[in-house]
């Protein structure tokens, strides 16, 4: 098997070999059907160890360019556009029965950095988790006990559409907390909020309907909101939010669907929404009579200062839909947000959501509850409080000593995130190659926008990674930065392509 | 407070409550911020048990009627006609915001007989649920607690949108016990086979295209393809199942989207489709390059005969998307379901899946995964199907024995259901009203059908309710029969009005 590999690159071995072997299958040098070396035997001819063989044979499976069946090895699949051409007859043309509008902006970027945040030599900084480590599961495992004991099978039977009755009171509670007045009629729960984001494009968005968004914002948002292709349009953000000085004119001329908003400790930039202009947002959509949905993942996650009241709380004429979620706090992996709003409007989301999945996982809903009713998601909290405004001392410490000049940034008061500028003369695909070669991931800023900015930011993560990680991972990622600006692109290029980010 | 009760009349009292309220409000009698007397008052005043009135206050307040605030008692909600003309300014008519698709045939009735099978005076038999008390909650909770102390954090963590590898590989062996050959990158995990049914929707349906069903059918299945504004065109059934001598002409006509059929214990008929009427259907696939949705929630739990291979086993040519379930064995409230397709198809359904709740509850995942792996399901399902079929033939006894004439049915082989046709002078909705008042509910047949059929059936669940429950309730079912016969339907009008089914 043809296969050079270049030890002093700095794109890692089993890119080089998945690179090698995309190359031959796209080629046709490798055709459909064609073997691939047993894992075993290549690792022994190249002198590599198997793991190393076995990651890039895994990716070659992911990018469904081939796959492996016991006993037969790992072939090679035949290419979608072959699969067109040559079989007409015999199968399908897919993409010729699928929704055009279902291809349509969903990049497959959030499921990659997934992916990339499983690989063990990275440093993973682009997603939005909370800390594994810190993650409650022996008390999970004894509400879950407890609960079992005391509903049995109603645990694990169907539950109501709009969620688990208790759960739907208790969040009332929460709510309080968070100066948001409302009964379980409010209520409903979501698979996530991002159930929310995807029942409000369904509920509201016709076909070419506008839909006002801050610039930068939630790019998992964008991707739905242009899944249901609504027209975007971006209104610019600064240090207090949205700049509601601009937005009036919008308004007027596009008359928007509802305007999509994260005034607390915003996704990516990290800004609080001043009492000023949130009040000057609710004005405005009261005169353009205009929903707000305002989504509120982070604002127990504050390290400093005092809170800001949320647009929900201030709201006077129930025009303030409300998201939150467990997932940031909590676990991911349960699948628990809610939105508070008007009763005409959790009707009408509840029957969509029907005909979408019935309901959300009974457990999940119960052990939420039995966190929340119980106090152990404050007690949690507090936890989780201190261990991430210490790793956002460390990342911004970490940012102040090393960061070159031209590279800008701010430290969140709260929230997850630092959102950063980067020099102009970064070279953005080249740093995302070296950030995953060096074995760091970020999250990279122009899938934030609406329109293309022009310049480029960053968005990193402290909360899932440790201390150290913290420290290592922008080591890394400032040593890709001084590997990426433009004068050096071209010497990089020649020492091995540009990886894919997987 | 003028409230009448009639306590020899059939209707509820609780009933008679609740529809006095009702014409109060609806009549103006109880304007906006009336104040209902406090449930232990009226309870004294009219001499009844406090948790009737409770039972009344409950469902005025889910039908948005009243609301109960602590310290402030019950009061009557604005009606949503005078919330748009009376505070026109004030607040907003979402009705005029929604998309209008959105409450399209989306009847309420799956939430409805959801809620009436939490009534405790009521035998469930409308619904399509696994007997609770079979529900392994012990093995479930003992394999959570060993996948927590394995897994630790990973448990409640993200994880991939197709679902968890190692369930995806699991579902591979379920498969080829099935007959079916696949590979885990032609599996997706479902949040139900219900999110199946709408992800097919979305990626296949634009308004207007034409779908094939049986009729009769799935009812949600309906629902939801009519939602995302499909035509629908039904197929009969008999016997042998979808009548494929009737399909040619159809596919022919028409060039539908796809055909989504039930071969195998078929929900509401309890037919299986036969073996040549499947290759039959699987040649005008192919000729006509439809593609198929079997949904398959039911093929494990056979009582007695020989199966018959499922067409996705079938299948020469991939053009089968497979749906099933652990809902109808295991535990419905952890909504898994899966789906079986072509790699491409996969690929396009995960990419919408991830916009609409970036992938399943996790544990609920594993736990699933578990219990195929360690062969708990199969010595469940052994269970089961001992406990189910008894069951049926205890329906199929007190049918026979005390079914009036006219009234048709047949024992199926397998599934959850009776499906039966009534003696023509019953009065549909009479009869509806008659059950819920006698304490048995069950499935009218209307919302299977894609049009009217003019004659009434219904679906009668024999897996939920215990073996005597089943006899009781089929008694009450055939009592409520003979008092909802068209002779006598208006001397039960002057009873008491037709109570509504909640």
């Amino acid at each position: 098997m043809d296969i050079q590999l270049d030890r002093t690159s700095r794109i890692p071995i089993y890119l080089q070999i998945l690179n090698r072997f995309r190359e031959m299958i796209i080629s046709g040098a490798m055709p459909e059907g064609a073997l691939l070396p047993p894992e075993r035997q290549l690792a022994q001819e190249l002198g590599l160890n198997r793991s190393t063989v076995l990651s890039a044979y895994r990716e070659l499976k992911k990018e469904g360019l081939v796959e492996a069946r016991v006993g037969r090895g790992t072939t090679v699949l035949p290419l979608p556009s072959q699969e067109r051409s040559d079989t007409e007859n015999a199968t399908l043309s897919w993409r010729h029965i699928f929704r055009t509008d279902t291809a349509r902006s969903q990049s497959p970027l959030l499921r990659d950095l997934l992916a990339l945040s499983e690989r063990k030599d990275v440093i993973p900084m682009s997603l939005g988790l909370p800390a594994p480590e810190l993650l409650p599961v022996d008390l999970f495992q004894q509400i879950q006990t407890d609960l079992a004991r005391e509903l049995g099978p109603t645990l694990l039977q169907h539950s109501p559409t709009e969620g688990v009755t208790e759960l739907r009171e208790t969040l009332c509670d929460l709510a309080a907390e968070r100066g948001i007045s409302c009964d379980p009629t409010e209520t409903l729960i979501l698979s996530g909020s991002q159930q929310g984001l995807d029942l409000a494009s369904r509920v509201f968005i016709e076909p070419g309907d506008t839909v006002i968004v801050e610039e930068p914002t939630f790019f998992a948002a964008l991707q739905t909101f242009n899944a249901h292709q609504a027209r975007l349009i971006g209104v610019p953000c600064d240090q207090d939010g949205m700049r509601t000085d601009l937005l009036a004119e919008i308004l007027e001329r596009r008359h928007p669907k509802f305007i999509y908003t994260l005034p607390t400790f915003q996704n990516p930039s990290g800004s609080v929404m001043s009492l000023t202009r949130r009040k000057e947002l609710l004005q405005l959509a009261y005169r353009y009579q205009v929903p707000i949905i305002e989504d509120d993942p982070y604002c127990d996650l504050r390290y400093e200062g005092d809170s800001v009241p949320s647009l929900k709380s201030l709201d006077q004429r129930g025009l303030v839909l409300y998201l939150s979620t467990m997932s940031k706090v909590l676990f991911p992996g349960l699948r628990v947000g809610w939105l508070l709003a008007p009763r005409e409007v959790i009707r009408r989301f509840t029957l969509v959501k029907q005909s979408m999945d019935l309901h959300c996982n009974t457990p999940g809903q119960w052990v939420i509850n039995t966190m929340l009713r119980d106090g152990h998601y404050q007690t949690h909290l507090n936890k989780v409080r201190r261990a991430y405004a210490c790793r956002r001392d460390i990342m911004a410490d970490a940012l102040r000593k090393d960061a070159p000049s031209g590279f800008e940034w701010t430290k969140p008061k709260g929230g997850f995130y630092f959102w950063c500028r980067l020099p102009d003369e970064v070279e953005r695909s080249q740093l995302l190659a070296e950030s995953a070669a060096a074995g760091v991931s970020f999250l990279p800023g122009w899938p934030c926008f609406v329109d293309d900015p022009g310049c480029t930011y960053l968005r990193l993560n402290f909360s899932f990674a440790g201390k150290r990680a913290v420290e290592t991972g922008v080591a890394r990622l400032l040593e890709a930065l001084h590997h990426s600006c433009r004068k050096q692109s071209i010497s990089a290029r020649e020492a091995g392509g540009t990886p894919p980010i997987v």
